[in-house]
């Protein structure tokens, strides 16, 4: 694919990276390939090493390709610009909510199987993890034939809280005893649980700006108000605003995604975590912590949740296995030192307890291993398909159109021109058979209104392509007429 | 087995009582058995059909055997008293619950599998549905390998809900709009979605007394306060204490059970339940109408759930498969023509949706008529374990225990004497190995101090009859002491 002319006068750095470019134009190369090593590359175009390093550096600065540590270069999406600047900020007094009418439409467009689902979060799973995760459950009614039946206790199957327990001491070095862990019906009910265990009607809860909004209706399901805090597309809610909220507003709770925040994408870094617990402490103020994503970061490295930062502060931290292994199986947990007595209670009142059936084979998953392996299959299918997304978005949106940068995760927020009204092109979209999530529905007071969120936690296919296309063609069109 | 000596001049009919009594003593006969056939035992025992007929005629009134409409004659618990007063009437103003602690003890109990499981109301299932549930789930996950992991739509998958409605329609005559059906989290879910949907906090719920203890967790959670209503043993709530409830207190909604509640195993006549809709379209109160046992009527005669009975009265009704074929699926349901657009609104924001593998399931169970099959199997093994567990406490209780009557359903209620405190028993029992339901959780006051629930809704086995003979011997020597 690579030859190098010599005779040419061109130096002979510049015909490695026309080279890369022309091989980038013609699609051999896609957004998120890895470009040969310097070795091969110095072989294959019989060029120095130093030559193919200085061509590459090249390409870097031009934001045609990016380096990784410890693992080479690889092609960048062509010329998406990236979110940097803040997100503007919402409404800093409490609001009542008001789009719930949005909200069903979207998730009716959601459950659509004749549309292109760009519109829900989840992954939808690769087969692997379903024929392992079938085979677990056979074997398992095969074993507990009558007791599967049953029912599960209050706080879930002992052997998926010690596994779960597990996990975080794999991952993120932290100590948690299994029967501070209530399994739920999903991380939806775990946010409930979570929430109602902390709060009552008519108390303010503090959320990012956007946020995802099965927190905002939950809240207003509740009878609670939400209060909007600035939240940077790099590290997630400013803590000096967050600190103002708190003098302003009778906080009772905060309700943050600390990791791959859902539709920013955006992870608080750990300096942000630590100043977070110390203001929750101070303030005496509980944080309900959705980490349903965690798993999900692309390079695999799982932050340590504000949980586990040693505070005293009340936190609850809300995980699911929706977004990593099977959503219709609605398992989810809530991890407590300090409200878990509350926590079961609660689960009791409200559902009793989860699937037995679910609890047993994810926690055969977990322990066999299978649940490590699928995710390391998982995170690269999903990574491609960020940076696809964004080369489509690139090449088809108006030129003034931002996206985030995922990281990790299955969603891509995007802000369009001024004129565009999400909600709007979301029937539009409808209409030519794709489901999109507009802006309005991830704030309280519908704003982002020319915001979207797409998910590219779908299989990719000839479909997705031809989505993104029409969205962006339409776009362009609305925008300039 | 029967042979008559008509040399002896006892009067024939009377040798045939003493042939049948001598076989219910020696256990050849148990409760619950069928006697010989009028025809048969004529033949049988070589005298007339009339004098047969004396014979069970005289049982009959010595209250050993019981006549059954076109059925015949079966053998009746030898002598527990039946629960034939109202049960008194406990407070009629709201109450805020007290009985958090016990509760959750209770559910420990439950939950702990090395106890004779006599605390639990739900029935765990005979083998041919786990089978066939197993051997169903198992195609499906063949057929909709990956879709069965994905998430079910919020209301629910439309073929269970199509089989739902039918079922109502085949078993009651009602027609049900699969659109007015949300699937939940079991019935405990449809219990929090229905009356999130039409009451809040610090508002009254009128409840039966003695009723499910869940209720009472339920609206304790939720900030809302219970009133009980008087009910009587024989024909549920009074619908005149009801109306006088009404006048005095400002009730938002009632919680009953209309069809076997739990623990009364009481099912509402016909005439009550027009009375009662009359009565709550007059106040403009809201009805949450428990249904889960509705399938266990051990003559499967289900009556029409008040939903059904053609008043404008808001009504939601509340249903579940956990008492009839797996606890464990967690799938339940509300039907509602008035409030539905609200229940899937707080579906969505508490837990998304359900389970969607054992929707598919249960959907294919129902159709295949695999459900109707299990139920006929089911409902005369309760029969004779009622039966059974009666007998036992009359020969081991003391004799002013009085007993409730089970015509469906899979818990006994027991008035024990006045000496007995049945947290004290709990307590007492869990040490010899024992769980049972202390009534003191069935009343938010903590009344019913001496009545205790037990349920055999379990594989009868040895250990069941040895755990009510220790209850029985440990009763009778605590009062007598």
């Amino acid at each position: 694919m690579l030859n190098v002319d010599k005779q040419n006068d061109t130096f002979l750095y510049r015909q490695v990276i026309e080279l890369i470019t022309e091989n980038m134009d013609t699609g051999t190369l896609l957004p998120g390939d890895r470009l040969p090593s310097l070795r091969k590359m110095s072989k294959t175009a019989g060029v120095s090493i130093p030559t193919v390093r200085q061509a590459y550096i090249e390409l870097e600065r031009g934001r045609r390709v990016e380096s990784r540590p410890q693992s080479g270069f690889y092609v960048r999406h062509r010329a998406a610009n990236d979110i940097v600047r803040p997100i503007r900020t919402a409404a800093l007094k409490p609001v009542p909510l008001g789009c719930r009418s949005l909200m069903e439409r979207v998730y009716d467009g959601i459950n659509n199987p004749d549309l292109v689902p760009l519109g829900i979060a989840n992954p939808s799973m690769a087969k692997p993890a379903a024929k392992t995760l079938h085979r677990t459950m056979k074997r398992i009614m095969a074993r507990a034939e009558e007791r599967s039946l049953g029912y599960a206790s209050t706080l879930g199957e002992p052997s998926l809280r010690r596994q779960i327990a597990y996990h975080y001491l794999d991952t993120v070095g932290a100590q948690v005893e299994p029967d501070e862990i209530c399994i739920t019906n999903g991380g939806q009910e775990a946010l409930l649980l979570a929430l109602t265990a902390v709060a009552s009607k008519g108390d303010v809860v503090a959320v990012e700006t956007p946020t995802y909004h099965g927190m905002l209706e939950l809240i207003d399901s509740l009878g609670m108000l939400a209060v909007e805090v600035e939240t940077c597309p790099e590290e997630g809610v400013e803590i000096s605003e967050l600190e103002r909220t708190f003098q302003n507003h009778p906080v009772k709770a905060c309700m943050f995604s600390t990791t791959l925040g859902n539709p920013l994408g955006v992870t608080m870094p750990g300096v942000d975590r630590e100043r977070l617990v110390r203001l929750l402490e101070e303030y005496d103020v509980a944080l309900i912590e959705d980490d349903v994503y965690g798993d999900l970061l692309f390079d695999g490295q799982r932050p340590v949740p504000a949980q586990f930062l040693g505070s005293k502060a009340r936190i609850l931290t809300c995980g699911s296995f929706s977004k990593t292994a099977a959503s219709g199986y609605r398992i989810g947990w809530v991890v407590s030192s300090h409200d878990i007595d509350e926590v079961a209670r609660l689960k009791r009142a409200f559902s009793c307890s989860s699937g037995l059936l679910q609890q047993l084979t994810l926690a055969e998953f977990l322990a066999s291993g299978d649940y490590s392996r699928h995710l390391k299959t998982l995170r690269p299918v999903l990574q491609r398909n960020a940076e696809r997304m964004r080369a489509l978005v690139a090449e088809h949106f108006p030129a003034e159109t931002r996206t985030s940068r995922p990281v990790g995760g299955s969603v891509l927020w995007l802000e369009l021109p001024k004129k565009i009204n999400a909600q709007q092109l979301f029937d539009e979209a409808i209409g030519a058979g794709i489901s999109i999530a507009p802006g309005q529905i991830f704030s309280p007071c519908a704003c982002y209104k020319n915001y979207i969120r797409l998910s590219y936690g779908h299989p990719w296919t000839e479909k997705t392509e031809d989505a993104i296309q029409w969205l962006g063609q339409h776009v362009s069109r609305t925008s300039s007429s």
